[in-house]
């Protein structure tokens, strides 16, 4: 796991173009998240077009925050074409496991394309895995560390990395399990900030072959941003305009430096 | 009238969850000030699992901002389903008054359900109540003291609380009519405050079965939390920001030592 | 080209209401932007609604930004509707070029009415003038002087002002051609400032009848107040902050102060 922080550096020299079909809650905050960190956005839902859309971008964020039946069409024709030109593809399993609609489309969504990441809170990947869960709406309920087998089993399902957020984060590939202690409680204040870190995922995705190093450096990238932004605010609105100002500057030197990872 | 401020520890220790269909333009504030206050809010509008979502919530906000077909089907699903279920409903009639097809969806949204309820606009409170009125778009043109007439109309109509938002915010439940004076005229200078206070009153409504307290209670948070970012703002951006911080951080007895209420 | 800072005055004194059909990314910071700039913000799609709403609004923005088959007939229906009563329309073609949808679309809108500007970043004014250009999404790849003969084709053909954003601003009517070298780079890493000054151009297109210099106007309205906030701001998420403080409150002597255009 060397090299995680010059990750960053090359999401900024190639900056990466992220197809989103995302929900109307945060895309303006996951456009602003993809800028300040040095990739691209576009944001785009029309049947007409999402085909045309994944063949000219990078990597692919599917999130069902706010679905219907018109974007649920335009994620699976996206989805279909990712896979065909072999575009990484992240999937938001927002909110599942809070009504059958939602878990309904996400093995409809599984079923179209693997997903090469899935990243949510501990309700939703449990969710995801058949585990009986409580879910609070797209809160989680339950803990990241007891989220761990179910992750395991969704990653071997689909060969996917799966990114579970938390008070410690937790990526998990196959047999390998990462835990990501940076973070700070005050982000579960701001809205998008998961929505974000999928986006994040993608643009990391984009630009590295090694898909288990890009979810630890884009998870630990969210993480250390928030960390140190939540140093300098005093509250919710101020963290989240600060996360954007220090996505946009941090250094190679200091997302090392602050990193605080280790294998479970 | 007691008892006002301790409403607020009650959202945060209770955290309701808040189903909103509301509009493109403040769904990302709107899920922000929720968090900010202590709350927890669902944005969800696909007919197939409005019913169902509202079944999970604490209550439901109507919002018709950026009204469409669609989002009218769902509306009156989520109503109908709440009405069933006993959960508040607070309606956000957005430019009621600007065009016919607004007023005639919202005679369906009230033959649909009574909601629990209406905060607007002085404008959009008297063209509710079929009082002609001059409308900016979804700026009011009135004084919220010349609407105290139609907003009691509606109060015995419906049996529902009028919250009219203006330089004096007005709460209206049949003969009680309470003056709030707190607030900034700098607020009108933030697209989506109103939206956010019918949110931020549906969080209130989910945890006192006071109706009129819940609303006086939101309708002076809001009011309070915008007058003292105002003081340390220098324009409406940073207004938008304080504004967060100050939900999230306001203690109970600084929401006692700031409200200025009186009954009429 | 006197009196470009005194249309600000204008702008706050007669307060135009401006329909934007826009998209979903932005919605919320172009209402803001209109609102700290002195003007009204209409957001509205709903085919059964768009005609009466332009009608009681004074100008009409249309941003192809996220699509889809329904945002394009509510388009159609309003545009038609403001060229029969004759107020100003601004096109924002975004992502023109990207894909074959997007530029059928952009045909077919411009077939239904010409608009009396047409604001975009170079990559999109040379793709709807027809030439080769290689686009990045949303984000152009071409610098706005290379842009200008395809400018001046657009000009000529729809008897339109072609505003061209970039490192120069030009603003392109039949043979003037102004450049305006306000501006900050740091202003791409937020997302929507070409969509915000859009409906600027709007609003200032509202309340003067010389067309290019409204566009000149609100063009350089918006670079200086990016200019200024961005000295002020340690990234895209203050600048985004600053920006609309300082549209709130930039004098006209300011305004007049840091002007730097010229005749091409």
């Amino acid at each position: 796991m060397k090299d995680i922080a010059s990750l960053l550096t090359s999401v900024r020299e190639k900056s990466p173009l992220v197809h989103n079909i995302t929900n109307f809650v945060v895309m303006n905050n996951t456009a602003n998240a993809l800028l300040a960190t040095g990739a691209s956005p576009i944001m785009s839902h029309a049947i007409e077009e999402v085909e045309d859309m994944v063949s000219i971008c990078n990597s692919l964020v599917i999130n069902i925050g706010t679905l219907d039946s018109a974007f649920v069409q335009a994620m699976k024709s996206a989805m279909k074409q990712a896979r065909i030109l072999n575009k990484p593809i992240v999937l938001d399993p927002v909110g599942a496991g809070a009504t059958p609609y939602r878990n309904r489309v996400l093995q409809e969504l599984l079923n179209t394309a693997a997903p090469d990441y899935i990243r949510g809170n501990a309700s939703e990947i449990m969710a995801l895995a058949g585990l009986s869960v409580q879910t609070k709406g797209v809160d989680s309920t339950e803990s990241s560390m007891d989220s761990i087998q179910g992750a395991q089993k969704l990653s071997l399902q689909y060969d996917a990395v799966i990114c579970v957020s938390g008070e410690i984060d937790i990526v998990v590939y196959r047999d390998q399990i990462m835990k990501i202690h940076n973070g700070h409680p005050m982000m579960t204040k701001v809205t998008g900030m998961g929505c974000s870190a999928s986006a994040i995922l993608a643009a990391f995705a984009a630009i590295s072959s090694d898909k288990l190093q890009a979810a630890v450096a884009a998870t630990a990238f969210i993480a250390i941003c928030g960390e140190l932004a939540a140093a300098k605010s005093t509250g919710p609105g101020s963290l989240q305009m600060n996360i954007l100002d220090i996505m946009y500057k941090l250094t190679e030197s200091e997302f090392s430096d602050n990193l605080r990872i280790n294998a479970l």
